[in-house]
């Protein structure tokens, strides 16, 4: 009865869904304690103090009629999207106004966003494996085809001679992610130039315009104090998604922006499909509160201390017992080798000690498996025990 | 650049733009005080003093890692939903649970939702126009073909017989909006019975299920203590779409809520569906803090009597000038006849007084024009004098 597109959906929710209840059930059978769940992004730090300030401020100041009411554009306050554009241009260098800010429903809400009002059927958009899953339903949404590069599973930066040439005339856009969920690493300067390079080349060959989409939700979230470029400065026609749920613990208050600069090709009609998309897709706007909140907190940052300690105590953890992985420079999660090449059966054998993980699969690479080590220290101290009964299995 | 489907909503919504752009410099040209602004249904009436006190107490309470974080499942959390399906079945008799409820980001939200989970390509979705403009880009965002059925300008209940011979092996769904945008009618007991029992013989005749889809944004928003009958009582297949947007005049907070019953064919997989569009859609999870807000609110009310007051002192106004209307019985809305043909006509007209309105074909009913009157009182006041001297023009 359902629509054929969603009935594989639906199937493979219900895997991830079992997946879950599960944790649950271990929980209540071993206790939450001894169970230990890598399975999720969800941040455990919690928000700053100043969040909770600013929403009794704005509270206490604003008029509820227009504090809860819709904006007038879609695409957010003009203040709040004004601030948000200069606190960009402050840390980097760029010049954009509020024009360019279009507040989103989360960066999940942006990407969607931004592809419905770029893609029509058939059109290609690149993604380098291993990549999040969800990418590919985004794309689906608009017809569009995912077309992957294979993972560079030395370093997991992306595969740049295979990403040219996969490059066709359907190719209207890429879309980046770095940090990067799964493996943690960030694509270096050097990366992003060729990476720009290779788009001009294949704009001219071709005389269309390719869209380099950067998804940013772990921007803030960078260790050893590595920069993470800003790619609007590399080439031309980047649009930025971004999202506060992780700078600021607000996953699941739904609050992000696109930023879509004045450089990009046909931008002034990118940006106006964007606040008619915004619409039409009932987000309708970013949630106001959260808008006012965000415009209070721009200098605001996590905790990231606390998940660069979960980083090393979990790196150097496994690392010890044998366990392959390229040390991570940012987001919160180890994209760990698998000992066997079905790291299905691996995921299966890490329940065995109540360890919960993602199987590389479904980000596009098989044969790893991610560990989201946004998780009490304490669950990342009792598991490396569990990890070094698991690890004797493969000895 | 942008996509096809795109282009032609930019251009429309231009439009919409201009005419917002114009209310503005018309305020500030002539002072807001002396502009009469009908065209928005932006709730004017304060959200409920205990909303304020909910979000300060839910603060205090709740741990913000939680209060902020991602939901277990998309459709929101456990006890929200629950706690909705309770308030549902002691108003109107019910039995649903948290199963039944998805949370939602607003109406809109929940509409695009429940048609991505049930539309495929061409599939027809029927609507009785007059009918809100956003059913048609909703509707098209997933290829589905919307199917009208004329108005009836008599009394604006809906044409049942042309709805009946409209209704083909494509039609999936059918949306209904009751109190209704932008005529304000109550669809009363009989029509729904008459409606319920077109759709089961329609159903018995191909061997489809169609939908019902309820779109209620408008539920708490009835006058003269008139009854608006819950749907899924009169018809298995009813998917119900709520909104705290004018009940709790939460709009920009974008939350909502859809139910889907037991008894709807396929509930289970649909459930799962509306599910998964909630996260692949790029919604994810309805806003949390005002998941936790409506928990607390679910017996507050706006203030009808603020509505009540504007309706009748504007219909009694228009009518005694000669406009012909039907009295609305619920929402914000009315609905008035052009004094010519070419309402758009009358909407320039009006303008030259400082009105602004919308013109009727904006929802499929040319002839007419909706005046949306949640707005100051004064403002109500101060126009109809305004109104004396466009009647005249028309004399």
């Amino acid at each position: 009865m359902i629509s054929k597109k969603m009935e594989n959906m639906v199937a493979n929710s219900s895997a991830i869904r079992a997946m879950f209840e599960e944790g649950n059930r271990m929980a209540k059978l071993y206790g939450a304690e001894n169970v230990y769940d890598f399975s999720l992004g969800n941040p455990n730090v919690p928000a700053p103090e100043a969040v909770k300030e600013a929403i009794r401020h704005i509270l206490d100041e604003e008029n509820p009629t227009a504090l809860h009411g819709y904006t007038n554009s879609n695409a957010g306050y003009e203040d709040v999207r004004a601030a948000v554009a200069d606190s960009l241009n402050e840390r980097f260098g760029t010049a954009f106004t509020a024009k360019n800010i279009t507040m989103c429903v989360g960066a999940a809400g942006g990407l969607n966003v931004i592809l419905k009002s770029l893609l029509n059927p058939e059109d290609e958009v690149m993604t380098f494996a291993p990549y999040f899953g969800e990418y590919r339903s985004y794309v689906d949404n608009y017809d569009g085809v995912l077309v992957e590069v294979s993972p560079n599973t030395v370093d997991f930066q992306p595969k740049l001679d295979e990403f040219e040439e996969k490059i066709s005339r359907r190719t209207r856009a890429v879309i980046v992610n770095t940090p990067n969920n799964p493996t943690g690493v960030v694509y270096s300067e050097e990366t992003i130039q060729k990476l720009a390079a290779i788009l001009e080349r294949k704009q001219t060959e071709y005389g269309t315009d390719i869209y380099l989409i950067s998804d940013e939700p772990y921007r803030e979230l960078a260790y050893d104090g590595v920069e993470v470029p800003y790619l609007t400065k590399y080439y031309a026609n980047t649009i930025v998604g971004y999202s506060y749920s992780k700078s600021l613990s607000l996953p699941g208050e739904r609050i992000g922006y696109l930023v879509i600069p004045n450089e990009a090709a046909d931008s002034e009609n990118l940006i106006a499909a964007a606040n008619v998309a915004t619409r039409i897709l009932g987000f309708v706007n970013a949630p106001t509160l959260q808008q006012r909140v965000v415009k209070e907190c721009l200098n605001e940052h996590t905790d990231i201390s606390y998940y660069d300690r979960n980083r090393e105590t979990l790196y150097q953890g496994l690392v010890k017992l044998g366990f392959e992985c390229v040390k991570p420079q940012g987001a919160f999660y180890l994209f760990v080798k698998s000992p066997v090449a079905d790291e299905k059966a691996f995921v299966a054998a890490a329940k065995k000690y109540n360890i919960l993980i993602v199987p590389g699969s479904s980000f596009g690479c098989p044969g790893y498996v991610r560990i989201a080590y946004c998780v009490a220290y304490e669950t990342i101290v009792n598991s490396l025990p569990k990890f070094a009964l698991l690890a004797e299995e493969y000895q």
